[in-house]
């Protein structure tokens, strides 16, 4: 809320007379964020597609000052922001998917395989690193974990067993 | 600091006394349990062994009281705790190491499969669904997370490059 007040040159007390607390305004910075038109990368592979989204992950949780991590933190204070976090992350993976159908479309992967479950397998070990086990800075580290959900998905890992109903196409 | 007053029977003035923070608290929960005997689970097959890690840790966070929920989001408010946190989950993989070496040893991946790395694809997605995503009790996700880590380590997802050190045997 600090940060907000001036970084806008207004006091903080303006800032919690508009949001309410750190939760509302979250919510509102998310739900300003998934009206945009951020588009997942689109770089003729799947493995350079998943490496560039993790990029701007590890990017984004690197940024100062730390909004991306600020968020997250906050998520664990405010059910308000818990939930606009989750409506944002799930606006993204839904994005997403049309990564994981042109990589089906170009035989990469086979059909059927679970969209969310890939991009998930894809971008985890970036959040569990970064978030959670606050592993130092690794450049590696979005290459990495592309080309091993690549790999995976290329294997099956992903397939879903039954087909999906007829007016799924 | 509240539950640990009501299940002690004493008054959380004595709480706040002991441990002076939840972080101090934490990191002493933390301390003690990586001092215990916990050993990996050894079914007898690496895709065994991770979906049985992964068990443990979606029962774990399922747990009432919440304690590993509530253990993660102190970490993000005391630096003690994420300390803490942050040793014990290094201790965890430490100790996990040796569900790969066997797995290398029966043949099942490449030897040289870097150990944290896979663990690390094995439990992050159970990390970032349960504890960033929120997403629903889903009983396949452990199961689904280390199938998933098995087939990219047995297609050298986690292969290293260069040979170890002589003295790395």
């Amino acid at each position: 809320m600090d940060a907000v007040a001036a970084r806008s040159g207004v006091h903080r007390t303006t800032v919690y007379r508009r949001w309410g607390d750190v939760g509302g305004l979250l919510a509102d910075v998310l739900d300003a964020a998934s009206d945009d038109d951020w588009q997942p990368p689109d770089t003729g592979s799947l493995e350079g597609d998943l490496a560039a989204l993790n990029q701007e992950i590890q990017t984004a949780m690197a940024a100062q000052p730390p909004i991306m991590a600020a968020l997250i933190a906050a998520s664990f204070r405010s059910e308000k922001a818990a939930d606009a976090q989750q409506r944002l992350w799930e606006d993204r993976y839904a994005r997403c998917e049309i990564v994981v159908s042109r990589a089906v479309r170009r035989g990469d992967i086979p059909p059927r395989t679970d969209a969310r479950r890939l991009l998930i397998a894809a971008t985890a070990p970036l959040y569990h690193q970064l978030v959670l086990l606050r592993t130092p800075h690794d450049p590696q580290l979005p290459g990495h974990a592309a080309r091993t959900a690549v790999l995976a998905a290329a294997a099956g890992a992903f397939a879903e067993p039954e087909p999906p109903s007829a007016d799924d196409t």
